[in-house]
């Protein structure tokens, strides 16, 4: 099989396509793309008739979805569940960070003490999208003993989760919105998640539960959440994506004594470029063999 | 079983005495004192010859050391070990605010993304005084993978940890200097550890390790730290205790740009009095049952 990797080929991926026993060759011969340095504004120049699978660097691909780019006749796949671990760990750093007020801590000039500490220890942590990041996040979660709530389009139950509900069930959602300490947004950007968290939501979460986004800045009303926040209706926020993004310069959420911004930095470039080699040399392997590939993109659903 | 609960008593330790089957009295008529609410210059007030056991609020037990506190022919008690969960959980928050950088960007006022991002999967982990402290850390840890080096007085194996040296073994502890990711302090404060983490320590750290300070603010040189910091020697460090102590208004740990202070806050009050009411009922339990108490204190160790 030959591979081409671009428009940008770290060498960790070159690696990676060699060591599962494919051939690097240029785009216009290759069957197979590892897609890393560009969005999909470039795909055109790399696309061809011979073009069988594309693997993208992403886990989010909505961007492609936007642009049009998921072309029929050729197999594209996510990166879905390779920053599943990265993610998470940096979930539980935004959780820990608003149970403790380090942000507070991180911007005092003196030794004054924050009001407002929580603890993760016996607390009720909802879910809202519980695929691949939410699992792992539950893997961290497992010494605290939390309950977990979870929501995820199917209703199928989380392992390690005390319920899960279908993302169409509204009691479900209000439960888990009224009795999370912490509520995870995990979920892929869709047109149905677009705005799930809205000033609605916002309004039957705990007077000191935090919200935590990982999954992508369309989700969350930002709006309505600076509202909420600045009202004291919920105990904070901590947001790795944003919308718009990137937040502009002097964004009230900036500094909010009750937020913390994370500027797109769950799966920072430095851990990515590793965990993504480890997904192509599987995929390669599978393709190779005949086998199912991971993280095949449902057109239909979006992700 | 008589026991006075002084100079404040809150609720929750009244409870908790009643609960375990003994009677609340008044100081002078009390076989049991459990102390709360203020330091050891107040003990006088409450001494008196039929008093055999003092349970003391606090894990450290330096100040009731220095004033001579501890007189001889009573049972004194710490609460070592009550918190070890909550100033774990407090621990884990301060070393995943340092890998993911989360005190840079609680600061930043644009969408900057910082470098220096680290992960704890796969981690080396030094705990610098493994007790109970370090156990709780180190199952807080488990998830992630981590290799524990572990440092304590006795070198007795700490459960978890790849290799455990006894303190006075310079070997081992420069082996976890020069080994670990992150550096966690956890040992009490005694004359032998006073400075333990001096210029030669920090320089025989990695270069992009942290240093964590979860202990009391002696075990650290303060000056040789800020300019290890200012240098780049070391990653960064997050410290819950300082020395000075409280760290004067306007030092220059405060929004370093390497380091995080968290004002003596691992175990904050509104997560204390629960934590402390559970051994407060258990050692009163086992007191009216003959069963040796929880946290003896050994006055020759100095805790």
């Amino acid at each position: 099989m030959k591979v081409h990797i671009g428009p940008v080929a770290p060498p960790e991926l070159t690696a990676a396509v060699v060591a599962a026993g494919a051939e690097i060759s240029p785009a216009a011969e290759a069957t197979a793309l590892t897609w890393y340095g560009a969005g999909p504004e470039r795909f055109a120049e790399f696309d061809h008739p011979g073009l069988e699978w594309v693997q993208l660097p992403s886990a989010g691909i909505e961007a492609w979805v936007a642009a049009g780019a998921l072309r029929d006749g050729i197999t594209f796949t996510s990166a879905a569940g390779t920053y599943a671990q990265t993610v998470a760990e940096h979930t539980l750093g935004l959780m820990l960070t608003g149970a403790r007020q380090l942000h507070a801590m991180a911007r005092a000039e003196n030794w004054a003490r924050p009001a407002g500490m929580l603890s993760l220890f016996g607390a009720t942590v909802g879910i809202i999208g519980a695929g691949g990041i939410g699992r792992a996040l539950i893997d961290l979660l497992q010494p605290f003993g939390v309950r977990v709530l979870a929501v995820n389009r199917s209703g199928k139950p989380v392992a390690g989760a005390a319920w899960t509900w279908p993302a169409d069930d509204e009691a479900g959602m209000d439960r888990l919105l009224a009795e999370s300490d912490f509520v995870v947004v995990a979920a892929p950007a869709t047109a149905k998640t677009a705005k799930l968290v809205d000033a609605s939501a916002l309004s039957r979460m705990k007077a000191d539960a935090w919200l935590i986004n990982v999954a992508r800045g369309s989700l969350v009303d930002t709006d309505a959440l600076v509202e909420a926040l600045d009202a004291e209706r919920i105990g904070g926020a901590a947001l790795d994506v944003t919308d718009p993004e990137p937040l502009p310069d002097g964004h009230p959420l900036f500094q909010h004594p009750r937020a913390i911004i994370s500027p797109h930095s769950a799966n920072p470039k430095s851990l990515l470029v590793p965990a993504l080699a480890r997904r192509v040399e599987e995929n390669v392997r599978r393709r190779l063999a005949g086998q199912p590939l991971l993280g095949v993109i449902d057109r239909t659903a979006g992700y």
